[in-house]
C-alpha cells in the first residue's frame, strides 16, 4: 500500500522525483471559503529554497508554485487543491559517477532492495526535494488555522543545535531567527556556528542538527486517543522528514531522569481560567492538547552525501569508495526548519478538522 | 474521527476502560493458517501483568485472554480475531478522593476539555490498562512474523535507563533481562536500581525510564516512502504509549553531534552478501529496513500519580492539592518494555503485509 | 487488507462467526454525551431476530446485546463502544452432511479459494448472522442522528417485492409494515404473499425480494464528492449485505428509459424555502443530499440453502448433489429489511460527522 | 473528510475542475517494473474523448495526457504516478445565462448547500470532465493486471439499453462494439438507436442508458469480506460515476423474481477443474470472485442539461425557467462506457493487490 500521503481530515499527497520534470501535491479536506492564492504559499517556499546562502545546496530552483485547482476568486471551494512546482535545474550529469554504487547512509540501497529498480538521479522520491511540497501543504494548513484561530496562532521553528554546538536558552530571541542562515535564536552563538559550518563545508564533511518547533495559540482538546494522539502524529510527521532520527515532545528524553514531582506542570486558576505553572509537557497530555504551546524537537543526522570517501559497494557487488560531488547541503538541518514548521501546521490542521467531526463542537 | 486503531494491513482496534467490565481488541488482516491459540498470547500478557513485584502496581489482574473469533482448529482463518480480558479488580473506590480534581501531568484535564465529560474512574481510556491489548495484538503479530521469517526473527526489549541511572553498554547481557524486575540488561547495575526505586516508591515519588527495543531477523525492503516510513510508524507507535515523550531510531539524538563521516554505516561484501560495518542507522535507511536489526528507543516520563502533593485545580475551578492514593507504578517504564516490544511487532507485521501487497514480491 | 469495518468518521468493525461463542462489534467515532444504553439497541435487534414467524429461520437466538465499553452513566463518552451478543444455538451438527461439499450460490467455495481453509460450520463469517451487529451499530447511529436532527428524522424500510409478487404503490401504508411478517406496506397483497411463501417453504425452495429504505428528515449537504458520494456509499453499504445483487437510488434503473424532461425534479419556492416538485432523484444530486427523503432500494437473491437437490462438487473434486437440511430463511429478504435500515443509518451518521469536519459548519 | 480518492492498495486521487487550467490525478500503489508510458494511457482516453460524433458533446478537448512522475525508462518505479491533462476549450461564456440559477437534476444546488460557495463554470468538480482521469487511472490499472494475469484478462463494456430501446442478447457481438458511436453490441439495433438519439438531440431533450461491463480472466479469490466485498466496491465505483442511479451484479434485480433453484450456478468438474454451468452470480459469491467473468451493470439517467425549459429557482430565491445552451451530451451513457470499464479495472487492481497483502499467496 502506498505511503505518499499524510493526514486524515486535512490530507495531502505528494508526487515527483528530484530529477523529474516537476513535483506537486494535492491538498484535500480544506474547508471552503478560506483565502488562498499563490501569494499565501510562495513566501513559505522561499524560506526553504535552495541556493540562498553558501550553507545550503547551490542547486538553482526558483520553486515557483502554481495552484491548478480548488480555488475560485481567491478562496477555496472545498475541492482538492493541486499545487505544482516545475523542476528547473535537474542536472542529472552530476550523478554519473555514483550511478552504480550505493552511498552509505543513503536510501538508494533500500529502495533497490524494496523495488528492484534503480533510479540513480539524485535520490528520486527519497530526495529532500520532496519536502518543498510539504512546505506548500503547510502553507495551506496555516491558512486554515489562521481563519479558525486568528492572530493568536503562530508556528515557528529554530535550530537549537548544530553538530556539537548548542545555544544558550536564556538568550533565545525569536526576532533574529529569520535574519541568520541557520534559524539560530542565539545571537552570541552565530559567529562560532558560521566558522564551524564553513570548515565542515570546506572539508567535504557534514553536520547534524536539532530543530525545535513551537505551535502557539493552539486550543485545548485536539488529538484523538489512543493511537492517533497528537504527539504520536507529530512524532510520525517529524520522523518522516528526511534524515530525522529522533523526536521529542516537551521535555522529551530529559524527562526520564526527573523525579515525578518535577516532571509535571502544576495547575492554578488565573482570572477564572486554568493556567499551568510550567510547560514540561510540551502542550500535550494524554495525547490531547492542553492549551499551552505545543513544542516538538527533532534530530537531523548529517547529510550522507560527502566529498570524503566512504567504503561502499556497487549494484553488482563490488567493493569501492563513494565520493559524492553533487550539490548538497553541509547541514540539512537548516532547511529542515521550515519543513518541521510545515509538518506541525499540517498535523494541527488535521486534528482541528478531525476534532470538529468527532465531537461536534468547537474546542474551548 | 476515531483514533482507537493502529495499522493498515495488519490492523488492530482496542476498546475498554480501566474500570469497565472488560477490555478487548479486534486484530484484523491476519493471514489464514497461522497457528494461534490462547497459549501463544498468554505468556506475553503475563510479562506485562501487574502485581508481579513491589515495583509495579499492586492491582490484581490475572489478565486471562480469550479468543472469541477468527480461529478454527488452532489456526487463523483470515477472519477478524476478537480478544477479550475481563477486568477482575476494578476498585473504583480508590478514586473517590480525586473525583473532582485534575491530576497534574494526567490526561483527565484534556479529556474533559475535549469531550466535556468526566469519567473519573482511573483514567478510563487514558489508563495504561489499555496497553494489555497492545501486548495481546503484538503476540498475534509475532505469530505472523514467526511463520514468515522463521527462528531468525526475534523482538526483545530492555530498560537502559531508570531515572538518572544508566547502564554500561559493554555489560549488556540479554540473558538476564527476563530475570530481574526491571528488564535491565546490566547485572552490575541491578543493586543500585533496586535501592533507588525502593526509595522512590517509599517517598511516594516516581521515576522515568528509557527503553530500547531490538527487532532482529527483519528482512530488507520493509517500509513505505515517503510518509509511511517504517521509522515514522515506529515513532508513532512508541509515542502513542502512555507517558512516552521521545523516540529515537539508531543513534537518534546523538547523531546530531557527529561529523558526517562518522554518522553512517560503511558497506562491504561478505560471502557474496552486502554487510554493514556498523548499525548507526538502527536498521532503517530512507524509511526502509536494510536487513540489520531495527533499533528503537523511547523515553517514559515519571508516573503522574504521586503520593506527594501537587498543586492543581478542580473541575469547578477551585485551587487545591492532588494526592493520588490509588495503586500505581513507581516507574511505568518497567511495564512499558513488553508494550514497546508489542508495538514493534505490530509495525513490522503491518509493513510486512503492506510490502507484499505493494510490490508483489517477497523482500530479500 | 482487512474488510471487516465500515465507515470513516462513524466507523464500526464486526467480528464473530455464525457458530462461534459470540459475535460483536466496536462502534467508534460516536460523539460524547449521546444517550445510550442496551435499551436503545435491543428493540432494533428484536426486529431482526430469527424464529419470530414460520417464514424465517427457526434457529433460537435471543440476541441479547451487552455494552462493554464507551458509556458512563447512560451516555456515550467519546470512547469506542464495544457490543457483544452470545451465540446461544450454534448447532453445528446440522452441517455434518454438507461438510465436504460446496453449496451452489454460497460463499463456501470462494472462501476456500481465497483462504485455503474450510470452516464448514454454517458459513463462518459469510453467514447472515453477522448482520445482527449491523443492526446494533445502526441503533447507535440512530441515537447520534436523533440527537442531531430531532424527531423529524426517521429511517424505515419495507419489502416491496417478494419473488414475482409486487405491491401496489398507491396502497402504501407505513402503519401496517411492522404488523406483518413481511414488512409489506400493501395490506391487500398480504394474503397472496403468505400463501406464496408458505408454498415455497414447503417445497424446500426459496424466494428473492426487493427492499426499499426511506431516510426522512435528512438535511441538505451530506455527501463527499467525487468518490465518496453518499449514494456511492449507500450502494456499497447495501451491496455488502448478504445475497444482495442490485442497488438503486430514487428512480434507479427506471430512469434510464425516461426522456430528460421527465427524469429530474423541478424546483420552486414555498414560504421562502426551495421545494422540489417530485423526488425522482431519491434525495441525492451529484452525490450530495438535497433535503428530500433519501430513497434506496436493493434486490435480494433467493437463499442458496435449499432442500431441493442441486448439482455441485466436493472439496476433493467429486461431483455430487447438495441438499441443505439446516434451519434457513425461505426468503432472506425479510430479515434484510432491518439490516438495510441499519446500513442507511450508519451511512448517514458517517456523512453527518464527515460533513462537520469537512466544512466546519452545520448543514442547513 | 475528503472524497476525491478511490481504492486502498491501488489508489488514485483526482483533482481539477471542468473549467480550470488542467485536470489530473495521482495513481499510487502501482508495483514497480510495470511497463508504462503515455502510449499505454492515451488510447483509452481517446475512446472517451468528446467531440467524436454528433451524439456527444462538441467541446474540443484533445485530452493529451502527460506522465509527470513515477516512471523511469518506460517502467514504473513504485513511486506515485502523476498524470495531467490540460483543459484546452474551457469556454466559460456559455454559462453566463445560467450563472444565477440552479439546473434541475444537477449538482449545483447541493454543492451550494454543502459549501456555501458557487462556482458556476460548468459544474466544477461535479462535471463529468473529471471522468477523464478515471479512464487514465483505469489504463494504469489495466497495465498492472495485464502483467499479473496475462492475455486471458480483458475488460470491456457495452451499452445495452438507450432510453426505452433494448438490444437482443442473442445477437450480442463484441466485434462491432467499438465500431459504432453507441458501443452497442447488437448490429440490428443500430439504425433505430441512431434515429432515436438524433431526434432526442434535435428536440433538446436527453436519454438515459444501461451499460454492462465484463471482466474476463479474473482469478478466483479476490474480494475482502464482509464490508469490502468486491461487488460492494464495484457498486460504489459505478454509483460514483456521474448520473448513475443503479448498479447490478450478475442477474441483479431480476434475481429477486426467481425461485431458489433457478437463481444459482450448478457446479461440475471438467478436466480436474471446477466449472460452473451458468454465470447467474456475475462471477461473485459472498463478495469474492469465483473465477467466472465479473459482470456489472449500471443505469445512467438522462443528462440534466436540456434545451427544453425546466422550472427552477435562482440563488437568491426567485422562480424562473432553466434552459442550458452549453455543449452537452444527449446521452451521457455513451461516454460512461469507457468510464465504467476503467472503474472495474481499478477495483480489480485494488483487490488483486489487497489480496496479495492479505493472504500472502497468489490466488488460484
Amino acid at each position: 500500500m502506498p505511503g505518499n500521503a499524510f493526514g486524515t481530515a486535512f490530507r495531502f499527497a505528494t508526487w515527483g522525483e528530484s530529477h523529474g520534470p516537476a513535483i506537486g501535491c494535492i491538498v484535500d479536506g480544506v474547508p471552503p471559503r478560506i483565502p488562498l492564492t499563490e501569494d499565501e504559499i510562495q513566501p513559505w517556499l522561499d524560506r526553504r529554497r535552495p541556493g540562498q546562502s553558501k550553507f545550503v545546496t547551490q542547486r538553482k530552483e526558483p520553486d515557483t508554485v502554481r495552484i491548478l485547482s480548488g480555488t475560485f476568486d481567491g478562496v477555496t471551494t472545498g475541492s482538492p487543491i493541486a499545487l505544482i512546482i516545475e523542476n528547473a535545474d535537474q542536472r542529472s550529469r552530476d550523478y554519473s559517477e555514483i550511478k552504480d554504487l550505493f552511498r552509505p547512509g543513503h536510501a538508494d540501497y533500500t529502495y533497490w532492495k524494496k523495488y528492484g529498480i534503480r533510479d540513480f538521479r539524485g535520490g528520486g522520491r527519497a530526495s529532500a526535494r520532496e519536502t518543498a511540497m510539504r512546505v506548500a501543504a503547510g502553507a495551506v494548513a496555516r491558512q486554515v488555522l489562521a481563519k479558525a484561530w486568528g492572530d493568536i496562532f503562530k508556528i515557528r521553528g529554530a535550530m537549537i543545535k548544530m553538530g556539537p554546538l548548542c545555544i544558550n536558552d536564556e538568550r533565545w530571541d525569536w526576532d533574529i531567527v529569520s535574519d541568520n542562515p541557520f534559524w539560530c535564536p542565539d545571537a552570541k552563538a552565530l559567529p562560532l556556528w558560521e566558522r564551524f559550518l564553513d570548515t565542515v563545508r570546506k572539508e567535504g564533511s557534514s553536520a547534524g542538527a536539532v530543530v525545535e518547533i513551537h505551535g502557539e495559540g493552539v486550543p485545548a482538546g485536539l488529538g484523538e486517543p489512543v493511537y492517533d494522539k497528537i504527539d504520536a502524529d507529530l512524532a510520525k510527521a517529524m520522523m518522516s522528514i528526511n534524515a530525522v532520527k529522533g523526536v521529542e515532545i516537551g521535555q522529551g528524553f530529559a524527562s526520564a531522569a526527573l523525579a515525578g514531582e518535577y516532571a509535571h506542570d502544576a495547575m492554578r486558576m488565573l482570572g477564572g481560567e486554568v493556567v499551568f505553572k510550567s510547560n514540561r509537557s510540551g502542550g500535550v497530555l494524554g495525547g490531547i492538547t492542553n492549551g499551552q504551546p505545543v513544542i516538538a524537537r527533532f534530530a537531523v543526522k548529517p547529510t550522507s552525501s560527502l566529498l570524503k570517501p566512504q567504503q561502499t559497494v556497487t549494484v553488482d557487488g563490488r567493493e569501492t569508495m563513494a565520493i559524492t560531488k553533487g550539490r548538497h547541503d553541509p547541514c540539512v538541518g537548516i532547511r529542515a526548519v521550515p519543513v518541521g514548521e510545515a509538518m506541525m501546521a499540517c498535523v494541527l490542521a488535521d486534528h482541528w478538522l478531525r476534532h470538529q467531526g468527532q465531537t461536534g463542537r468547537q474546542p474551548d
